[in-house]
């Protein structure tokens, strides 16, 4: 397969991306979708804002380097990636804290509805944000299988909250299907993005989705915590009032009034002041992923996947396949259960193949098509199907976990 | 003045650290209270973070670097500036979305009472936070003038929310005399220590407070937008309940469970993933701060701005002080009433001398002690004379007014 492989790298319109970014050597990361790769530029630009913008031009910058607006910007960027006009989408704390915002801004238009409507297994925080609204006392939750979702909907839901592509499985949800069940019965919708954004074309405007979130440090390559983003549809922007009303937010945050009055738009979903050295990098990210396109980056990411699968039957591995077999149904992201899923990711690690676990028994393997090549996938399903014909897993070594699995 | 401010210098026992800052030529920086000057190895240590934390090691810093411990870590160091331990401070988003959790944990624990105290003219996120609970029908704002907080306090006050040294006049609260009035009456209290942190000591634990926020991107030179602390006393550790309650406070983020569990302690407080970024910057800030030493700091900047006093008076300067004339009472800055403030902070800036505008009419210039000279004060003292005889200020260009004021 390995022949195979170089001949797709040959030909791979993408390949030329691959020296953007600042790779190790003997690596094959297969875990973008946790912490995508470091762009080439990234460490450039970061000088330039610590050097001049902090060092040089000092306070001045928020003007002359309008680091008051780069919330705006970048969000701005990241628009067309998913479907959105640049003013709805602004960049701004974590996914967890603009969950936060969204769900409560959505509770408030929704009078007299308090259920906000999930699926059980959804990434944790977007269920632990419902229940910290629960613990106020101001939403119930409502957890629904996902065949069972559209039956779920009523009129007592005043949000539906859905992660677009599984964080486990990599499955995704046909959004404008939901979007419309979910509007038929008056809920409003919020798509959680994470696994989506930079990774696959989204079309929330076409949706006709009311609101999003997602992650700046996966398919974005914003760096480890990379602040996020959030959308909201430009027919919401006056409606819009959520708790986290901090002064960045406010209409005229620098006429230091004792009142909160909300900025316009998507401005009023800011809080408290941007990390700009953050934000700057998500900047980097952004640009070299919508320079490549996110249409060629999901086809390529398609072709990577099936070529694994096939170089996976070659070798006569087996493992049982967690995400959908019909590659247009999931993420980038193929997901396979073993009762030793995490020794067996150490396993990997250890021969320079670095995928992830997902408890209790999910190995993860990401394709992160900007920098991932035809070639690292003949190597590790060969890697693979030894590490299992041997059944190298099997050592105290690999089964002893670190704190963050 | 100015060869008594070079024999200051000369004998500053502080004097050596101003190298340890990259600072631009030709600028004398009264403005680190807004946002402190680039330590030389904030530079460096980023570089390291980017190429091999995240570029090399990618994903496993996580383990390897210790990133899941970051925020703890720069919270640990920040607890001996503000008398706390190292368990009770942790490193988290921004002040603004630290006081929400903190305001709405304080309502939680005091069933029965729902109003939150302060004082107006507070800086504004402040006011703004307790306003978001407000709109979430969980508070009801007071406010009481700085003379009046005593008697405004009664039996339903839940918090007394106060700014520990005010952002625009630098007038001190009597920390362990207002923290013991509110808890004579039951409720409790959080300070905001945003001007105080990094550039005077206080002791939290001493005066028996029960909450602390502050920023990192003023005295503790964590670059722009840096994350935010917060504090809780260990007596409280336990009966913390707030409702950003993201997946990194949770007991065990990676068993992906569905239901919210605490971490104990502060941990609690973290919510969405920290920008690993960002707060590496910012404990390079820490750590240089630390080892100079709050109370050196303190005693530096009241002999600098006691210093800028004389000169002015010495320059014929009559300004008005807004800010307390007991260097004892008033953190490290000087306020002064113009009433074009505006142009008149402009003008400094055009002769390289960078203080800030506070609406609606005052200039507002701060000592950070780390990096100013005695020779900085001389200077600026003879430019604002000269400015203010010659009404140099006057100039439509000083006068127009850009985003960020």
């Amino acid at each position: 397969m390995l022949d195979q492989a170089r001949a797709l790298d040959a030909s791979d319109p993408l390949a030329e991306y691959r020296d953007r970014f600042d790779l190790p050597d003997g690596v094959i990361y297969l875990d973008g979708n946790s912490l995508g790769a470091l762009p080439k530029a990234t460490t450039e630009r970061l000088q330039q804002v610590m050097r001049e913008e902090w060092g040089t031009d000092l306070i001045r910058s928020w003007n002359s380097a309008d680091w008051i607006h780069l919330p705006q910007r970048v969000g701005g960027k990241i628009a067309p990636l998913i479907g959105a006009q640049p003013h709805e989408v602004i960049v701004a704390d974590s996914v967890s804290v603009n969950l936060f915002k969204l769900i409560s801004a959505a509770l408030k238009m929704q009078s007299g509805r308090r259920v906000i409507l999930s699926e059980p297994g959804n990434f944790p925080t977007d269920l632990y944000m419902i229940q910290g609204l629960e613990g106020q006392g101001l939403a119930t939750q409502r957890l629904a299988e996902r065949n069972a979702i559209v039956e779920a909907l009523d009129g007592d839901v005043a949000l539906l909250l859905l992660t677009h592509v599984h964080y486990k499985s990599g499955a995704i949800f046909d959004m404008a299907a939901l979007t419309k069940a979910a509007h038929d019965v008056g809920a409003l919708v919020l798509w959680d993005l994470s696994h989506t954004g930079g990774a696959l074309p989204v079309d929330l405007n076409g949706c006709d989705a009311d609101f999003a979130v997602g992650c700046g440090y996966k398919y974005l390559n914003g760096g480890p915590g990379a602040p996020a983003y959030a959308f909201v549809a430009e027919r919401h922007h006056d409606a819009i009032d959520q708790p986290l009303s901090g002064w960045m937010g406010h209409a005229a945050p620098f006429e230091f009034s004792d009142d909160y009055s909300p900025a316009p738009g998507v401005d009023r979903l800011l809080c408290g002041t941007a990390p700009i050295l953050s934000v700057s990098a998500l900047e980097v990210g952004v640009d070299l992923i919508a320079e490549i396109g996110v249409h060629r980056l999901w086809a390529k990411s398609r072709a990577l996947s099936e070529f694994f699968l096939e170089c996976l039957a070659e070798a006569g591995v087996d493992l049982p396949l967690v995400s959908p077999e019909e590659p247009m149904k999931r993420g980038s992201q193929l997901s396979f259960r073993h009762e030793e899923a995490y020794a067996l990711c150490q396993a990997l690690i250890a021969r320079g193949i670095i995928g992830d676990f997902r408890a209790p028994d999910i190995l993860r393997l990401g394709f992160a098509p900007a920098y991932l090549r035809f070639e690292d996938m003949a190597r590790t399903a060969e890697e693979l199907a030894d590490i299992l014909a041997k059944s190298a897993w099997d050592t105290p070594e690999f089964k002893h976990r670190a704190a963050v699995t």
